[in-house]
């Protein structure tokens, strides 16, 4: 085995043209040992194995400089840079992320997790170089899907002043996680089809020099584009054709199921059954279909992630015009949310929480300022969402809370969720966000509220006395069991507050609770800075109650285990009970 | 005259083109009235009186809509819809904002003040229409400057989607604020030196219909352009080439400074002399051409508002290649600062306040993750700011300070501003903002630390008993200014803090607070929601420390007064004092 000798990008320069081919077939093989048994992103990362190898080949890492767009084609690159183990030996599979991270090698420049990111970031290596007066080559890596993105064309615009040697590698698989959307693909098709000779060309047009490479598998051909463009002294794209998924034939057939995938065997392509489980993503979905076939002007906007709220290629295609994906274009989503909902439309908007970040602008300037009545789906926002430091969800509430006129929801249950999604949808007074429930489907035989107009009221779900819980979202079942907890150890049952409004607080409640109660405490799913329970805390800033936060530390947390992450902030209610029995 | 017969829209579809052309050189007389009294956007809407007559005369508004970017050119669409007084009766200034306002006029469709959202936002209105089954047209206007914009580029993107009426008037006069930069505009000039007839074309590239109108102030050929183009039933850009200021001698020849504009003697062209103050954009320049020309590392960067930190055409020439202006490009903007500060550059991004909305992601995700030691500089973020709804500087403490890794600063003073901000220059740890003072200059004799690495540590200026005051920047001056009524109405001196650092607390400080003081009050020149005094609160939560937070309340104010702001908060010295006494 040829990969049995490469430590570094240096042992892969020795090797001939026929033996990099060989050198390919096994890293598939390393790649699919850890996709198969442990998950991740598949379809990039099986494309880009030949790419990886002929720039590790042609250029000198760590002082020629990559930077991987989303950094999910990263593991060839992580297996010419040392860190194969944790693709051949099982028991190193934790070693490492799945994004480049400067924390495992000096061949990465940056940890990344978002799309669009690569080009302005290897800007800035370059234009530091040029102004020290250094030497070598920049790349950034992007495959088309990610071009889409707002900062992703405003790097691809600035680049060409930056007039010095930078190379841009688009890796180009015509697809995104789903189909692309956007006019800028039929001109990556046209320069497909015409061999990158079609005198209308995107890149040219961004003022950028500009080379076509039919065979982005093909190791030979990449290294000649490759050497072609080293040291080249001007802003510089090189458009190679990959397959997704190249060397897995499921893989290949279904690209948009691939892009990510759970563990399955490679026999087959198969995964264990999930079982039947509820998911919010379909139940979403269900919901949302039904709304647009009753009323043609609700409009569903997912932003290149839409199988997370249940958006199937199937489910796509039922919903027809009143369903939307921008491709990676959140900015554009949120504003063209404001839009449709200027204009009579009933528009919901939904995407990660992680990724809402980038639309904050958007949120204030576009939509709330304007007051017009658009629905935000914010999915994932939670400690129980995704794991790595890129994904988090535990940002979104101070990020989104405290722009005016937002309305930011956060239901405790399957019922209330939806009840809610249903009152924003038909009200067009206020933008509304909601928090999707992320600690399971927990459904309640309760009744709950339909309307939810009277903004800022709390509901008291368990009137009791001395302690009051205000358990926010999905931290709503801490509290319940820290209120059972409570009436076992203490033979009195503290109330509990299901607060739902994120963006305010219930002043004539908060104020009530004076009368019996001299404890409060506040549980919220994400950073205690910034967030919901500070407000709570200023509002009895100087009255004689005394109030205890619960949430999270404001850090960055990468790969975490949840249970590990509740009880270091003191989350289980255990350790509440015993904080407020001092 | 004629304008005395526009009422409507309507009036206008009455005249003949000669009689148009006399109305536009009565419009200006109006703009000029208006804009040399109280001073506003000159440049862009000198240039843009013809085509907004133009418009008017084709299209059907309000029922064909049209969203202007930036709002900034909007003056002629507001004294053709009904507001002329507002430019002709000096009594009226006051009843128009100065950009486009759906409060005023059923023709307004957005509030607007940021750049590069109106295609997004118009192609919402398209697909609502589009839904419903209605018709009508839609007409985004942007100029040439916000195309570089992320938001701008993900909606061009996006529109080719609509596959329907939509219609985008780019309005190329070959300026931003200061002159372009990115490489599209390569391509524009490529296009109107050909006629709009080159084959490399950016918008035919992004999948759009295209036409080029060289006579964009030419009342008669854009009349003939939009009437080809109504009713329209693909998405296309109409490419009209105006001249920024058209009409007034100085604005046409010196862009720059007539984007916007004092008031000034119409026939001169000149403004009252400010006299000699100091303000913090010269100063900060200076400061910064004195590091670079130290330190050829060090990078200043603006996004299309370098004069806001001094960087006149002239400094900008004089600094060279260690002066970026990136164009309207933010988020690209803090992206390749994080860039730059991973290989070894020093880079200091300067914008507003405000246009720092567009960067929560690139803080969080390409800076602060990676802990990239670069500088923000965080401009008018503060009360005493801009005045316009859409130009708050009054929310950047929740939406920066609440990032972890990030140390955002609060200078109290000028030699605490520039000490603050050498340290950071220098140190390779943090990613760190600071917020430029807002309040005036004010200069301190006393000594100020150098070394802000210690982070979190706050600073007792004064040392008393009873109350404690801390004071964050700008607001630093009322805490002085309450700390002398104080001791003048009790006898006793309050303790006064200058806590510098917004991201965090100091715990040994205020723990040690307890010892002699009963009331802590907190003053911050922002929003209450998620800002600092909210983290001082929580951490007095369960102690017997009465915690009182001022700062503003969570709303968009419109063309405020300050001094109404700060006592409708209660901000003024006195209304504290009586706050407290109680």
């Amino acid at each position: 085995m040829y990969i049995e000798k490469i430590n570094s990008p240096e042992d892969i320069k020795k090797l001939g043209i026929h033996q990099l081919n060989v050198l390919a077939a096994e890293i598939r093989e390393g790649l699919m040992n850890r996709l198969s048994k442990r998950g991740g992103h598949f379809g990039p990362n099986f494309g880009f194995v030949e790419a990886t190898i002929a720039l590790h080949y042609v250029f000198d890492s760590p002082k020629d400089k990559f930077v991987f767009d989303v950094s999910h084609q990263c593991y060839t690159h992580k297996i010419l840079t040392g860190r194969k183990e944790a693709f051949w030996n099982d028991e190193h599979f934790g070693d490492i992320s799945g994004y480049t991270n400067p924390e495992e090698s000096e061949h990465d420049q940056f940890n990344v997790g978002h799309t669009s990111t690569s080009v302005s970031l290897a800007c800035g290596l370059a234009k530091a170089r040029d102004v020290k007066g250094e030497d070598g080559n920049v790349i950034a890596v992007i495959g088309d899907g990610s071009l889409s993105g707002g900062e992703a064309l405003e790097g691809i615009d600035y680049a060409a002043e930056l007039g010095s040697n930078f190379i841009i590698v688009v890796n180009d698989n015509d697809m995104s996680i789903a189909e692309n959307h956007g006019g800028l693909y039929r001109n990556l098709k046209t320069l497909r089809e015409s061999g990158g000779k079609c005198e209308c060309n995107l890149f040219r047009a961004f003022g950028l020099d500009y080379i076509y490479v039919p065979g982005g598998n093909d190791v030979g051909e990449l290294i000649e584009a490759f050497q072609s463009v080293k040291d080249c002294t001007r802003p510089t794209v090189v458009h190679i054709n990959t397959v997704k998924g190249k060397g897995y034939e499921p893989a290949e057939t279904h690209k948009e199921e691939w892009h990510w995938h759970m563990p399955f065997d490679p026999a087959t392509g198969e995964s264990p059954s999930g079982g039947n489980c509820e998911d919010y993503g379909s139940l979403t979905c269900d919901f949302l279909m039904k709304k647009m076939k009753e009323d043609r002007s609700v409009v569903t906007i997912a932003a290149a992630v839409p199988t997370n709220i249940g958006f199937t290629e199937a489910k796509r295609k039922e919903a027809g015009a009143q369903f939307i994906d921008v491709g990676i274009a959140e900015e554009h989503g949120v504003a063209m949310a404001s839009g449709i909902a200027r204009n009579g439309g009933k528009p919901v908007f939904a995407t990660h929480s992680s990724f809402f970040q980038r639309t904050y602008d958007q949120i204030s300037q576009d939509l709330c300022i304007n007051r017009n009545p658009a629905t935000l789906l914010v999915n994932t926002a939670s400690v129980y969402g995704m794991h790595d430091i890129t994904h988090l969800g535990i940002f979104d509430i101070p990020m989104m809370s405290n722009i005016p006129e937002l309305v930011y929801l956060a239901p405790t249950n399957c019922e209330e969720y939806f009840a809610m999604l249903d009152w924003s949808i038909e009200q067009n007074k206020y933008p509304v966000a909601i928090r999707i429930p992320c600690n399971g489907v927990i459904h309640t035989d309760k009744p709950v509220d339909t309307d939810y107009s009277d903004i800022n009221t709390y509901k008291v779900t368990q009137q009791g006395s001395g302690t009051a819980i205000i358990a926010l979202g999905d931290f709503y079942q801490i509290g319940e069991a820290l209120a059972a907890l409570i009436t076992e150890k203490t033979g009195t049952a503290p109330t509990l507050v299901n607060p739902r409004y994120i963006t305010g607080i219930d002043e004539a409640l908060l104020e009530d609770l004076k009368k019996e109660h001299s404890i409060v405490v506040t549980l919220e799913d994400g950073i205690l800075d910034g967030g919901f329970g500070e407000k709570i805390t200023r509002f009895y800033g100087h009255s004689d109650m005394k109030v205890y936060n619960y949430g999270l530390r404001k850090e960055f947390i990468d790969r975490y285990a949840v249970d590990d992450v509740l009880r270091a902030n003191r989350l289980t209610p255990e350790q509440i009970f015993s904080d407020i029995s001092e």
